[in-house]
């Protein structure tokens, strides 16, 4: 019932809209002892921050994120040791122009949640989209860059592996590529191409759609529980909440409908510390919902950005028909922004069910 | 923390192994003055049961459901009254045999939880999978039959769309057809080719996976939540939470990311009753997390029965190398009785944002 | 949300009526390796069980648990050992007697939940009082049999400590006399006036109220929470959820408003093991709504049992002036019986916090 | 599982030190259309605001509230509309001296939480008691003032009714009387006795515990529910929260222990509306956890102030005895400033429990 809460153990809770004074989030539950630097989560969210290339919205936003409770904090090191209360991050919201937003007061943005909000409620903050603004990612990249530190080993990253019809060679995949490009791209040898087909769908006033793959690493087999609280199951839930994402999958994914049972089977052997050793990894990591200790792998679609330059057909909010056309500051691409979102909801996710392992069988 | 329990409002505890003597869940929320009958439960569980063509596993599970509790009966015309108070039920486990399964005490099954419950538990039911288990669906289909009930004017209806490599021709999509075979596919022209494709599979000892599409009409615009609460996000849970799945879409699903801004938005008219009509539904029937009032539309993918008859390397719980195929009783493509659990837990879905929405509104 | 799930990580979900075919309930999150047998349960349950003395309820309800899921049973010992999956308990009911509730369908019985139950869900399941039996805390004894097992070195006992104007002298304390007694009774010296006492109120047709005191011992420092998590306010939700309960206090209780911060404050010194010794025991247990480790005190009253055979004013279900007294089987001091039930709902607390502390520290 | 978030429908989240830059709340479920204004938050806040007699601690806090989300702002009438997001609401502190703290870094205050929450954490924020102190409470009156909106037709108010020793005369009750006095004192005649009892306790560096009583009126009958969501449970749970509270009871509460069922019995007769009117109140208005549209009443206990200048025997961080007196600025008798919490809780419990009744029934 927590429509802004995300989390069981490790609680998350969202506030704030795009055009008011300030978002935040509070994170409940984080285990005493945790340290962390507000530089560390500021680096996440200057990643996930609009403004930085020509391919991403020119909305300027410092987020320079505070830490307002929760911590105990070294003034020389500047290190923040959680206390085990409730730790409070906010971000001043600086570039507000409400303006921008006064043509579309009056109309339903196509693919926007502008009618639904208006169905809901029966009323809405139009500026900036309100609530249903990507604005609110920010503090889920905040919070995850302390979800990060919470379970021992973890490594989570990303990569955008399709942007509109263009793919990647999975051959070509190299995880230093990722920073290096703007598009958080793992093949080098498709990032020129990739460049020309964004700048040609911008300058068309268009959007595209685009996949991206998230990665966790080191960690054990035995996080997640069976039925309802399937690792996965969280892990589908904490992607699809991210704002235009409309699918998602684990391992194999879709692919699994046209494979054989033999194709498959992931196979295990006894590897070379004696444990377990898996010989492939249809699985995403994960079987009966719970992790058997390989990557945990998921992906995710990102729908084209709505806002688009085209005029497309709708209806004013008195129920006549009209057409609306976004000049607004927008990104051509939202899912190229999203691979830290995505990164930040794995960490949450992983998180909260190394917390709530951890009650029920005390190991970990 | 629920990892048994599904819902938020209306509430759904199961509990049960596939060998011990019952399986059974509780509904706890349910609003009072709900009517059904205990032939309806058992109309959806015959659906979902086993041993009904030779497609399907022969084991022969009557699956006949008794409610418990929470109703006041009418002895004449068999109709169940919800009081308001959880309603229990149970089916009792007819066709156990332990033997079937001595020969996977010992080693863990590609594919299956058995070395991920290990992991977690440090111990495991070994016998018919214990709690992983598909025979747990049967209680959500039994629950998802009184969800039905719990939203006016809601239909919920679901197809196989591909088995294994099969796909289906979109043009000829017949509802009623879906009813008329036994692989609840839409399209008559494809039924006697994935009768003959899985004949193959079944008598090649092997096993393929498949993709379920499930529709709900009749909902009104306003169900679902925004963040955390997303209707998607609540199907995406429900859905993968379905064994053996590794995937979930909404509307166009991972098709939107290589589709542009202008031809995945649902444009908007006003229609013939003055309401606003949509001229496509990429949405899925979802925005911003919130129903539109289209038809919600969700897929899903199953992967391919990991128990077959083919020997697959595994270890056993020595930690020793071997081989091992599984003998028994089991369905070549697990992904037809998942039919009847996509429509269950759609339904599920839906009742707990009815009731949500209602909470927090008032309206509905 | 939970109207008949109590904890949070030790989940315990009941069901049915007094006049259905049986009660159960389903515990979720029991730790793997909890070790238990059913005639443990069952000594628990008989401690609560009507019809034991002229005291209580001449109902016979042989309430025969049994155990259904969620365990490896070793066949020779008879002990069940959980295996993380839910377990369910169920007992039949016996002697249902509907016919004695004829004379109650029609008219509101005061003191009982009649009256409210049409308010809120504009229906009854008049048989027995339906839902709101205190058959239910059967159930409650059952699980926190289990519940018992999962703090290492925890022992829950609990004492009448007044029966209607009768109170024990403290300084006469002896837990091995509770079970010497049919009133749960700790002071020897107050048994034989307790038993004319009560014979009195039961001859004339009458009831009394009674107050219980709740002792837990071999409680680490460090379990609960701050805020809105305090061990204290679970203990309050838990023993006010006891049908009849309208007060409960811990340690000093409501005796501390009249004292002084010097008369109140618990002091500490350096015990002989090195660890704080507190010199008094006011906070029963609890500061800051987490455990000293000193034993943690709740108290609560029961009210007078509301059926008696004393006509009382009431109305109707068609709203008219009548009047009613109870004929059937009840117990004149129904504190007696809710010992036990104070016992399990102690257990139940410390349960869920015991993997709540885990859960977020990792200790314990 | 959420340690600093109350409610399930209407959820409050608190977050904040005392001695950090800023406590805050996020209210999440508010129902859309729901007014208010900042004016008037601030005046339940006001009323709970310490320095204003010489009753209580002379620490000098403005606690201006600040409306960061959630609402569409009237900029003229200064009005607040919620949207259905979540309402942030913010605190700045002010006076933080932190040097006032120095000599209760290293020893743990009996009757404090400094003990507990050492051996909870590990570690602990001692300025100010951290998040265990009482400044947490200022967002629970913030919150609840915009509780109070959401069920139509609902009144909240509490008075001091045993302030140390001193009681009142019930027949003097005058609820016009509790603003008059620094006490919140219903009975005027009683207000010059206490003023020389609290002073002669202040200035004998001791202090003292008090009774609360809160009345809700305006309540349909039906809220609440039964077994463990019961509106007395919630109640309880509630006040039990509130920092040193150690008992709740609820209408006849402890005193119906000594009650015969004649007695306690609140005898219902047809009133001049039509409707059930009841002779008397010993339910404090809920029978079988659910609301008779009654009164609600609530009654708790606040401990003495466990700063006192009076040293007392501890043991510091290090294990060894030492004594400890406060010379803070503290109140002599914080039950005073409970009078408002307890109104809050009220309001809180009673808002969630109006949405949660909403969502199963879709009445009221």
């Amino acid at each position: 019932m927590s429509h802004n809460t995300f989390g069981h153990l490790f609680r998350v809770t969202t506030w704030g809209e795009s055009h008011g004074p300030a978002i935040g989030c509070v994170i409940d539950g984080c285990p005493p002892g945790v340290a962390f630097t507000r530089d560390e989560v500021q680096g996440y969210l200057d990643k996930r921050r609009p403004g930085q290339s020509r391919y991403t919205t020119q909305r300027k936003e410092p987020d320079t994120v505070a830490i307002l409770s929760g911590t105990l904090e070294n003034a020389e090191t500047g290190e923040h040791v959680a206390t085990g209360a409730p730790i409070a991050l906010q971000i001043a919201n600086v570039d507000q122009r409400s303006k921008d937003y006064a043509e579309v007061k009056d109309a339903f943005r196509p693919g926007h949640a502008d009618f639904t909000y208006v169905a809901k409620y029966g009323l809405r903050d139009h500026r900036g989209g309100g609530r249903s603004s990507a604005r609110e990612t920010a503090m889920r990249v905040a919070a995850g860059a302390i979800a990060r530190k919470v379970v021992p080993g973890l490594a989570v990253r990303a990569a955008l592996i399709q942007m509109g019809t263009e793919k990647i060679d999975r051959a070509n995949w190299d995880w230093d590529e990722v920073e290096q490009n703007p598009f958080f791209c793992p093949d080098h040898s498709a990032v020129q191409g990739w460049a020309a087909y964004l700048d040609g769908i911008r300058k068309a006033g268009s959007s595209c759609g685009a996949v991206i793959e998230v990665e966790a690493t080191g960690i054990q087999a035995g996080l997640g529980a069976p039925i309802y609280g399937k690792l996965d199951s969280d892990l589908a839930l904490a992607m699809m909440s991210i704002n235009a994402v409309k699918g998602v999958e684990i391992g194999a994914g879709f692919a699994a409908a046209a494979m054989t049972g033999q194709e498959n089977a992931d196979e295990i052997r006894k590897g070379k510390d004696g444990k377990a050793t898996f010989l492939s990894n249809n699985a995403g990591g994960i079987l009966g919902g719970i992790s058997t200790g390989q990557p945990v792998v998921a992906r995710f679609v990102v729908k084209p950005t709505s806002s688009i330059l085209t005029p497309v057909k709708t209806i004013d909010t008195r129920g006549n028909e009209t057409e609306i056309s976004t000049t607004g500051r927008h990104d051509p691409c939202v899912g190229i922004r999203a691979v830290p979102i995505g990164e930040a909801m794995m960490a949450l996710v992983l998180a909260d069910h190394y917390l709530r392992h951890r009650g029920q069988t005390g190991s970990a």
